[in-house]
């Protein structure tokens, strides 16, 4: 399906399954996309030689923006605390970063502004998810309402900008099966949270279960390499 | 007035005229005050160290983020391009960056998180202005609106974050004499965008325009020092 031919949209980038596969649908609706990759300090460093590699396979431009949430901490993700294991924790996890995605939209939207791409494509997700407050679509629409009488394009009339999050509906499976019918290599993503030094996924953190989970109740096999299970 | 004894408070701070009268409206309300000083790559670097000799002269905690809105390019506040001069120009000028205000906030919105703070102070106004759209009330209405959405103490319930623009509906003139009020030392404030390298304002450009225009609606003597009228 080709609806938007060469339209320039911006694609939120982190290397991980999610986002990989949000930018594979942007290409397959025939957007010319811009990935945008954040290096915010994170301790799974992986992720940012994941998220360059895949635009360029992918044969996009992107660019980096690196922003020092460290500074402001509150978040495991970004500091030397113990991380959380995955489990029956009640509420938002400690590996909430704050307002992590409401920081990388507002960059976002300012790369828009400056390329004039009306849309910015981020792979949120909030069926199978952690439970952060800036995964749901009733954040994803106040940001987009907000971003439209931010901007000097906004209030000239020129362009609408749109928040677009076509996996924020998905099972964590349905999100595999879409990339795999439109050809992504899940092998060159990165998810896990707490990477074994050698490079491999933990295998427990919230987000390696969600991606174990999502390629077994899809039948597919998963390419990551684990960490053998503890015993 | 002291309404809220001790609350915390984030107030952005520039080292301008503006946010300086905010910090001072937000202090003698009884706020908590935490500075959060913007290193964006903006050509006027003297900005930077008026924002910190403004914080520390008021005894407040203060952090400097820097982020390179350069690498996203789009304004003359940031790029080697000419600087406008004021004056009859229509529209937005070439001083407005793309989403600087959007980001300023987002960055401030995870700080207060942090801190467990529930006020942003932002000295925006949309009077005496550029016509930047991110001044403007609506738009601070929907940033406000998204971050009640975006943050975990907004999910749980536990806070709910206000974007503070005392300044936003007063002329000029009124916000000199609100800072001289409250003790602002002008002096030590900076507001132009093209100082010379002596350390003089250019008195031309926007900033300095409106500065002066105060200054004078006010009655009141600029400390400005500001370069010698081109002939």
């Amino acid at each position: 399906m080709t609806i938007n031919p060469r339209e320039k949209a911006i694609v939120l980038l982190s290397g991980g399954l999610d986002s990989t596969t949000t930018l594979a649908i942007a290409m397959a609706e025939g957007y010319a996309c811009h990935g945008l990759i954040f290096d915010y300090g994170q301790r799974h460093r992986c992720e940012l030689s994941a998220a360059g590699g895949i635009a360029k396979d992918a044969g996009i431009p992107s660019s980096r923006i690196t922003i020092d949430l460290r500074t402001l901490g509150g978040s495991s993700l970004t500091e030397d605390t113990a991380m959380p294991e995955s489990g029956g924790s009640v509420g938002i996890p400690a590996t909430y970063v704050p307002a992590r995605n409401t920081i990388f939209l507002a960059h976002a939207l300012g790369w828009a502004e400056v390329l004039g791409a009306d849309n910015i494509f981020i792979g949120v997700n909030a069926i199978d998810y952690s439970g952060y407050p800036d995964c749901r679509p009733e954040f994803i629409a106040a940001f987009e309402a907000m971003a439209n009488l931010a901007t000097k394009t906004a209030v000239e009339g020129t362009h609408r900008i749109r928040i677009r999050t076509p996996l924020i509906a998905m099972r964590k499976k349905e999100i595999i099966e879409t990339g795999i019918s439109l050809g992504v290599d899940y092998a060159k993503t990165h998810s896990c949270y707490d990477p074994l030094p050698e490079g491999l996924a933990c295998g427990t953190c919230d987000s390696c279960r969600l991606r174990r989970k999502g390629f077994k109740d899809a039948g597919l096999d998963d390419p990551t390499p684990y960490a053998p299970e503890k015993p």
